[in-house]
C-alpha cells in the first residue's frame, strides 16, 4: 500500500522540506532573481509541476520562464544560448538522461543550473552545479505523489526568494492534511465519475498545473483518457468533445478567477455536463453536482499543491472503479529513461 | 464547402506570403536577433503553431522561447518582465482579447511586440508596434487550416531571418500541394481508424506541434478523444491508455528523429496498437499497418507544415465516420473570445 501510505505522507514530507530547505531555497533564490531568463526541464509529473512553476517565477519574481524541449538538444544538437539565464532539471530519481543532458548544455553555456530531485547523489544532480533536495524519503509507489507536491513546493520556495517575498507556507502541511483526510468525498466523487471512459479536467491560472497532473493520475492509474485544460484552453475547440453525461473535474481555488470558474460550472452544466469539484470555494462546491470542499485556505497561489492532494485520492478511486489496482499500474515503470 | 476548398488553397496561400512577405520578415528578423528571450501569446491553433515556432526560435535562432501564460496578465495582473525581450502574438482575426493584452503588457515594458494575424486592421495588429500579415484571404470555415499553415511558416521566416539563416523554402507549396492532393490516401487510413472513440497522436521534436494540431482538428470536428503527445512524454505515463487494438497516428519525418520514430512504431504494434502515419520517410511507412507517404521532401524542419495538410484531410474523414458534418463542426465558433 505504498501509494496510499505516501499520499499520507505529504504534509510531514512537505514540513520537512520548509525547515531544512530554507537556507538552500534562500541561498538559489537570491541567485536566480539575477537570472535574465529561466528554462525549466523535466518530464512526466515533473513536468506538471515546471508549470506550476513557470507561473510562480513569472508571476511572483517576473522572470520569463520557458519549458525546455529537450529533444533540441538531444536529438537535434542545438540547444539555445541559456547563458544569462538559469536552467531547473526537475527530476525525483534525477535519473533522467533528457533533463540532465539539458542542464548539462545549459551548464556549458555558463548558465546558473540547480537540480531538484530526491536523490543528492544521482546523474542530474552530479550535471548541475547547484542541488535543491526534496529530502522526501524513497518513494515507491509508481505513480509520483510526494515528489510532486514537493517539487511544487521547492520551486515555491525558490520563486519566492527569488521575488524577495516569501509565500506564506505556514499553513500549507495542515491544509494538505485535510485535504489527504478528504479520502472519503474523493472516493464519493470517484464513484459518481463512475466507469466513464473519459472525462475533463479543467484548472486555471495557478491551478492549470494540477488540471495537468490530475488528467496524468488518472491515465497511469485508471487507464481513463482523462485530458487536462485550463478554461481558456478549453473554449478553443476542445469543448466540442462535451456530450451530455460527460464528467468534467474542476480544481477551482477562491481567488483571482473564483467567479469564472463559477460561472464555467454553471454553464457546463446547462450543457449536460456532471461537474465535480475539488475546491476551498464554498461557493463553487454549491453550483456542482457534488465536490471535496477543503475550508483551511492557503491562498491562490499555494492552493493547487492542496488541491492536487485530494485529486490523488480521486484517481486512486477512479482506478478501483475501473477494476485496476492503483498500487501496481500496468505498462508503467518508476524510472522512464527517455531522450 | 469552405473547410475543403481552405485545406486545398494552402499552397497558394503559402507561395503568397513567401513573395509578399519576405522583406517583412528580414526587418523583423532583424530586431528579433537582438532580443534577449521570446515570449509566444496564442490560444487554440494558434497555440500549436507557436509551439512549432519555440523549437524554431531555440534550435534555429538560439533564443530561448517561452509560451505565454494569458492569466497573469488578464486574472493576476502580475506578468513577468517582458523588457530587453520580444513578445509575438499569434490570432488569425486579432480578436483574441487575452493574446491582445499579453502584447500590450509587453509594450509598456519596452518588449519588441509582433503581431502575425490576418487582419492587419484587428485589435491586435493595433496593439502590437509591428505586425506580420499572413495574407491569406478570409478564413471562413470553423476550424482553421490555411491560417495555421501560414502562421507556422511566418514563425519560420522570422526564425530563419533571425537567424541569418533562411530555411529552403523553395519546394514548400509543391510538397503542401502533394498533400493536398493526397485526400483519398487520407481518406483510407480515416476509415481504418474508424469509429474509434479515442485515439493516439505522436510527434517528436519540430513534429510535436503537428501532432498538437492534428489532434485538436480531430477534436474539433469529429469529437472523438485525441490525445497528442510527443514520443518521449507519451512513455512517461500517458502509454498506460494504450489497449489492444487503440489506433495511433504518428507524424514522422526523415532526419534526426527517424529511427526512434520507427522503433516506437515497431514496439506500439508489437504492444497490439494500431499504428497508422503521415510521413515523407517510406521505412516508417513500411513499418506501419498503413500510411500516407508523401515523397517530397522539404527537410525536417519545414516538414510538419507539410504533414499536418493531410492530416488535415485524416480529421475531416473521421468525422464523417462519426456521421459529423465537418463543414459545421458544432458548439464551436469561429472566434473564440477568452481572457
Amino acid at each position: 500500500m505504498s501509494l496510499r501510505s505516501e499520499i499520507g505522507e505529504q504534509p510531514a514530507a512537505v514540513a520537512r522540506l520548509l525547515a531544512e530547505g530554507a537556507a538552500d531555497a534562500r541561498r538559489l533564490g537570491g541567485l536566480l532573481s539575477r537570472a535574465k531568463h529561466l528554462t525549466v526541464a523535466a518530464r512526466g509529473s515533473s513536468d506538471n509541476a515546471a508549470t506550476y512553476g513557470k507561473y510562480l517565477f513569472e508571476g511572483l519574481a517576473s522572470i520569463v520562464t520557458a519549458s525546455a524541449a529537450p529533444s533540441l538538444v538531444t536529438r537535434y544538437g542545438t540547444p539555445p544560448r541559456y547563458g544569462g539565464g538559469a536552467v531547473i532539471g526537475i527530476s525525483q530519481s534525477g535519473a533522467a538522461p533528457d533533463v540532465s543532458a539539458v542542464i548539462a548544455a545549459a551548464r556549458r553555456d555558463g548558465a546558473l543550473t540547480i537540480a531538484i530531485t530526491n536523490r543528492a547523489s544521482s546523474a542530474l544532480a552530479r550535471a548541475a552545479e547547484h542541488v535543491f533536495e526534496l529530502r522526501c524519503g524513497p518513494e515507491r509507489a509508481i505513480a509520483a505523489t510526494k515528489t510532486y507536491t514537493s517539487s511544487c513546493v521547492a520551486l515555491a520556495m525558490l520563486a519566492g526568494a527569488a521575488a524577495s517575498r516569501p509565500l506564506q507556507f505556514a499553513d500549507l502541511p495542515q491544509a494538505m492534511r485535510e485535504a489527504v483526510d478528504s479520502e472519503p468525498e474523493a472516493a464519493r466523487i470517484a464513484r459518481k465519475i463512475g466507469s466513464a471512459r473519459a472525462l475533463v479536467v479543467l484548472g486555471r491560472g495557478y491551478g492549470y498545473a494540477a488540471a495537468l497532473e490530475t488528467a496524468l493520475k488518472i491515465k497511469e492509474l485508471a487507464r481513463v483518457w482523462a485530458e487536462p485544460y485550463s478554461n481558456a484552453d478549453f473554449a478553443h475547440g476542445p469543448r466540442a468533445l462535451l456530450e451530455r453525461g460527460t464528467p468534467v473535474l474542476i480544481l477551482g481555488a477562491r481567488g483571482a478567477t473564483e467567479r469564472e470558474t463559477r460561472s464555467l460550472a454553471a454553464a457546463l452544466r446547462r450543457r449536460g455536463a456532471r461537474v465535480y469539484a475539488i475546491t476551498d470555494d464554498e461557493a463553487l462546491a454549491a453550483k456542482v453536482d457534488d465536490a471535496v470542499l477543503l475550508r483551511r485556505a492557503v491562498g491562490e497561489l499555494l492552493s493547487p499543491i492542496v488541491l492536487v492532494v485530494a485529486a490523488q485520492h480521486v484517481a486512486a478511486h477512479v482506478a478501483r472503479r475501473h477494476g485496476r489496482d492503483p498500487e501496481k499500474p500496468a505498462g508503467l515503470s518508476k524510472v522512464t529513461r527517455t531522450l
